[in-house]
């Protein structure tokens, strides 16, 4: 029987309310958190400010904030801000590396709150906290999705050594309304809403790859923070929206690899504007055809038993990076090599786990 | 973007009318059909009366029929009629063999029509057939589920070069009302109901097993049925309730070798009544440790290049079973034994497939 996941604070206490941050990356003022108040209030939130430095980003009132534009990465970095990108969301991974938290939950500004099928708003926050709480199952699928949930369990001819387990370090969340489609879906089928609701969380399994959206997402950063690096994308790349992808490739071969589990489905949020497919068709077009080579790749990483820790999984595969990717064009030789800064400004920031990666698994604790 | 799927059908012509047998394994009179009859009559029934053959089964009126006990199992099948089992519903399978049709659904007696959320009853068969008709991606995980479906799409990140798909062999459905639980986890949560309706089919990666039930099931004759041996369980075997599992390691192991798809998800089936846990303990408990061993066995299996047909894999993998599970329990000797004689049976009543099993892929068409 699958254990039943009990969340045990005080139902006035929001869950994990001292050990979560919250990351938003903007341009904007960030009005969008008014809907969200009612569940994001309590916690804090990290606002990576992405664009020009000079402008003043307005936070609603209430909300506790820290917020960093790139004149502060900059400073905070040095040299090593150079892998940190510039006009593209994917400097919110900034906001991973100067947190202090163990779990991180990332939204974009355009996402509201969505509601479920009996018309209740959802608690997006809540849902991934239960995900990250509960057990993964990646080493055999079960039909009645998520064992953990209340009203299901592991079904007849699911092996009894594998009910326990293994601990969640991603959750990845849904978008009711506008979908997460690339360009040319978008042009093809420009009025495609995704209304269904489907009530599932699953485990993915090992040696499967997804496609990770950034929109709506939580992880766990002592588990898997130092691989959620988002690459180099916009100003001065050539290439954009391939972030979040990115990301996802390189945690799930390195949960596959530590035993880690990744999570998708519940929560839904509202993703309320599609952006301009034209613009996106530019961002993309390189990464359109580069996937088809950065699929075989990662479907065939190995990483050696001596990996034991994140740091020494992204390191290595920043190495295989360099060695089978560098020859289809010479940008994944300067990703290969921001890979390394990351983990470098990741330490720096971060010496407690550094000294941990240095160490064999768990003796430093 | 994923083609539609189209069923082009006239909307008064059921779909695949001609080309789908529905195999139910009995000892009872069939009154469950009366409920099923706007969706089954207008196919053919193969009923499997499995226990003793003087007894006489009711069919409701108008249902076009062939009945077959263990008389005339044992007259069609001579002295291979042991691969076959007795007093378990695994005796199913013999009407896999003899039908003559492309496609199979297989449900058992004490499953009755679903409604979904609003209240519309589930025309199971029709989702079944549409899961088949439409390909599925074990290549690659899409978070929105099937990409074929009305509304959904390959998401952002998905290769394109995959986005064609894969055959589906198999459908596997599932079951609100009473879950498919083992006996143990039936002891334990006697009144555990499924009310959970998870509005999505999907593609079990390549890769990945999943515990098949053969309560609520689908699957394509031609490319998937020789494969489809529920093993020797019930009377004389030490073994009961892991048919339907033993088939669904074999045929995921066979999919994945020949490049198949298998989808679990919808459709619904209300299932009625929950089978007596002590009685099931007793049948299940030889299985809940040998599986143990056969899943690791069943992840490590490795089928050559030359293993070209359904029919070779599977003799290929009896071979495997005798040498590799042979030791846990002298049973699997004789069920690797009964594996070969099935394939041998198979081939007798299906001479067309069996002349293609001999050649070349697809050189006798």
């Amino acid at each position: 029987m699958a254990k039943p996941c009990v969340f045990a604070s005080p139902s006035s206490t929001p869950l994990l309310k001292d050990e979560l941050d919250i990351v938003i990356p903007t341009i904007r003022n960030l009005d969008f958190l008014e809907m969200w108040r009612p569940f994001f209030q309590p916690y804090h939130l990290i606002i990576v400010q992405d664009g020009d430095p000079s402008k003043v980003i307005k936070v609603p009132e209430g909300f506790d904030y820290e917020l960093y534009n790139r004149n502060d990465i900059n400073k905070i970095l040095g040299p090593k801000a150079s892998c940190i990108s510039f006009k593209d969301s994917a400097c919110r991974c900034f906001g991973y590396m100067v947190s202090k938290k163990k779990y991180i939950y990332t939204i974009d500004d355009d996402c509201f709150v969505a509601k479920d099928p009996t018309g209740k708003e959802i608690n997006a926050l809540e849902q991934h906290i239960k995900n990250l709480l509960c057990p993964s199952t990646p080493f055999f699928f079960n039909t009645l999705y998520d064992p953990y949930r209340d009203g299901a369990d592991f079904v007849r001819g699911y092996p009894f050594s594998l009910r326990e387990g293994v601990p969640t370090a991603v959750s990845h969340g849904l978008w009711l309304n506008i979908p997460d489609y690339d360009a040319p879906t978008q042009l093809v089928k420009p009025l495609e809403r995704n209304t269904r609701y489907v009530d599932a969380v699953m485990t993915i399994p090992k040696g499967t790859l997804f496609p990770m959206c950034g929109m709506n997402l939580a992880f766990d950063r002592e588990l898997i923070g130092p691989a959620m690096y988002f690459g180099l994308m916009g100003d001065g790349q050539p290439i954009g929206r391939y972030d979040d992808m990115w990301a996802g490739w390189c945690i799930k071969v390195i949960c596959d690899h530590l035993g880690l589990g990744v999570k998708t489905g519940l929560p839904y949020i509202w993703h309320s504007k599609a952006s301009n497919p034209f613009v996106n068709l530019k961002k993309e077009y390189k990464g359109i055809y580069w996937q088809e080579e950065l699929i075989p790749f990662f479907q065939s990483v190995a990483l050696p038993k001596e990996c034991t820790s994140v740091q020494k999984c992204y390191l290595e595969l920043s190495k295989q990076v360099k060695a089978k990717l560098g020859k289809v064009d010479d940008y994944f030789n300067k990703l290969a090599d921001a890979m390394i800064t990351w983990i470098e400004a990741w330490d720096d920031l971060n010496p407690s786990t550094a000294t941990a990666a240095k160490l064999p698994n768990g003796s430093s604790k």
